[in-house]
């Protein structure tokens, strides 16, 4: 057994354990003069340090803020390849179509994916989740689906497998591309060889399915997700990205973790998501990124819906290596208030991957957490553009 | 004499010497496998690797992208207290007359900031230059502007001097904000004591006048910028934030560097500026952090301006402590492509600083430049969220 009580904690800010929906995401305990005692790797107590157990070691920080480990629910954090001339174009005027048909968006990263080794992806991702863990995430979901051919995209999971030795990666399939050609044959060797496959072998908790107008429909995705269930992987959702066609009402029935995006949602919507267990999740670096309509993180709220929020990493669409700055993003564009968005990114988003054991700095849970520069926790909504941690903390061991 | 070539430079982007106006700001010069010359804190030679001259030192760079350090040409960095309860009354909704009436807004930053001494604001600010620093920020601009009585004014200017032991930094005297009563004796006060004051111990290289509906009027700008200019005062002035009253266009008729903010300008804002040699600086901080409108960055360049940017780093409208997101924002949220951001952010920057000597990486400059993780120079303007630098050099030396 090892213990260290964590003392010297100016303010110590958390959410209860989770989800939490509507206003009950306002509901944030705050400690002041706190400490946290940590006993192999889980919170033995907290509360008032002049209250505190004693402990076998103790660990002074200072009198700062803490807060639990960030969550990000929402990464694409292993691609090949970059987008970075996707990039200049889009923001110079050329349309999407162009920069297709000359060879760049989605289908450039899939190219450069499907062409890598599992060893090649693993390095690329390395700094990106280095990046994200520095910005206070101790929890990464981690998807495939740049691979369209079933062995690049079973490559890319051993590569998120791999990267699970050094950081704390969650696995999604996710079935994200349709062929130009084949498309219902594919659909049927997604749900009878894919899923099977990636199930047997372990490689990922969920099945995700990027359900849109120009993508899957809610027909496939309905076929897509019974074959995951039918082999004990959970079900995700990207859904009412540009259109609302029923993908959020079909996951809500179908008691998928979350569905994330949003930004298309209407009343209908958020009232399934608000009726649902199925976790809101929103994406504010897409709208940063794009330019594009933000999602009605407050609307969402206001319904009763339980929000989470991630980075969606990725090369296209959102190239955020931040989920700290994904957290002071949704309080900018989504409405959100500094402790809702704490709440999103902690114990919901930790719900929005069938998570119970984290987010909350609660005694039972797992003791990441991460202390600030100052006193008050509020500089992680507030800052943009610098860091505002000290240090990340994993299972109570400073990483 | 001391000389250094540093070599290994997968692509060397910079604009030529500025300012830089309208579609020229898109005409950057790159050099694939360039070599660049610092002899004594200068460019001495710049071009192909393979044509360089011999060195007494030579510097591998191992492959990556380098362009000129980033120069922040506007920033509010030295200030005491914090902000962080009127942010979060702010996005819980709670108006900003009644986080005035409850002391909160401008005048508890004020407070706070005249009760420092230069030693308290020189240790609260050395952070936020830092951090500015390792965003690529290598000459930044310093405004006073939280002092309100002309004692701490001058206080906030003293500590500018002493930051620039450390750093690069250009000191502003900034006229901010009005007293409540006694207005035209302030006036008059700034125009016979403080500027005088200012000017007579080099405190500040320009003055700056916030000219707005609810700060200072059109008439009282123009006699506090003919008090500058008496002198020897370069001007500069924050117009058109809220509402365009007309000192964009006294700015622009009596030569000011740079008109600062822009967000409600119009056609005839825009045409004077087009038609003069004042800068036009944007900040798009303050559009992210308030939810403002954004200023027409893409206007003003296709209607001829020479445009910058800037973080305008403060406490209450804009807590961006990145030069590079500051960039990286300006493309998102002002329409400006990655080589136009690139100029605004160096020669562009430099000229609303009043300054010829920097921001290109061209011979005779200073070596004030910026070496990037990878070979590819759009990182830069791409990046989200993680610093895309690898380090920052400063007249040739890694600092
Ligand atoms: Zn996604
Ligand atoms: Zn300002």
């Amino acid at each position: 057994m090892t213990e260290t009580l964590f003392t010297g904690i100016a303010q110590l800010v958390t959410p209860p354990p989770g989800p939490q929906r509507g206003a009950a995401m306002r509901e944030l305990m705050v400690i002041q003069n706190a400490a946290l005692l940590v006993r192999d790797g889980l919170i033995a107590w907290v509360g008032s340090e002049n209250e505190a157990p004693t402990a076998s070691a103790k660990h002074g920080l200072g009198g700062v803020a803490v807060v639990p480990g960030l969550i990000d629910p929402h990464t694409h954090a292993v691609w090949a390849g970059d987008r970075l001339g996707d990039f200049e174009a889009r923001v110079a005027g050329v349309p999407y179509e162009t920069i297709l048909a000359t060879g760049g968006g989605i289908r450039s990263s899939i190219a450069a994916t499907a062409a890598a080794t599992v060893e090649e992806l693993v390095a690329l991702a390395r700094p990106r989740l280095e990046a994200l863990h520095r910005s206070g995430a101790t929890t990464v979901e981690v998807k495939s689906g740049y691979g369209l051919d079933f062995a690049a995209e079973l490559r890319m999971l051993r590569a998120v497998r791999e990267l699970g030795r050094e950081f704390a990666v969650i696995p999604t399939l996710l079935i994200h591309v349709p062929p130009t050609e084949g498309r219902e044959a594919y659909v049927r060797g997604v749900c009878e060889t894919l899923i099977p496959e990636a199930a047997a072998e372990g490689l990922a908790t969920a099945v995700d399915v990027f359900c849109e107008a120009e993508s899957f429909s809610v027909e496939e995705t309905r076929k897509i997700f019974e074959a995951a269930q039918a082999h004990g992987l959970k079900l995700k959702l990207h859904a009412d990205q540009f259109h609302a066609i029923g993908g959020t009402e079909l996951a809500c029935r179908m008691g998928a973790l979350s569905v994330d995006h949003l930004e298309a949602s209407g009343g209908a919507q958020i009232a399934a998501l608000a009726a649902s267990k199925t976790v809101a999740t929103i994406l504010p670096g897409v709208t940063l990124h794009l330019g594009l309509p933000a999602a009605p993180g407050r609307a969402l709220i206001d319904a009763g819906a339980a929000l989470a929020l991630g980075t969606d990493l990725n090369p296209g669409s959102s190239p955020l290596f931040s989920a700290q700055l994904a957290l002071a993003l949704a309080v900018r564009l989504n409405g959100l208030t500094p402790a809702e968005a704490l709440t999103a990114a902690t114990v919901n988003a930790a719900a929005a991957l069938g998570l119970t054991d984290r987010g909350s700095l609660s005694v039972g849970q797992r003791a990441d957490f991460l202390t600030l520069n100052g006193p008050d926790w509020r500089d992680l909504p507030y800052t943009l553009g610098a860091n505002p941690l000290r240090d990340v903390f994993v299972g109570g061991v400073k990483r």
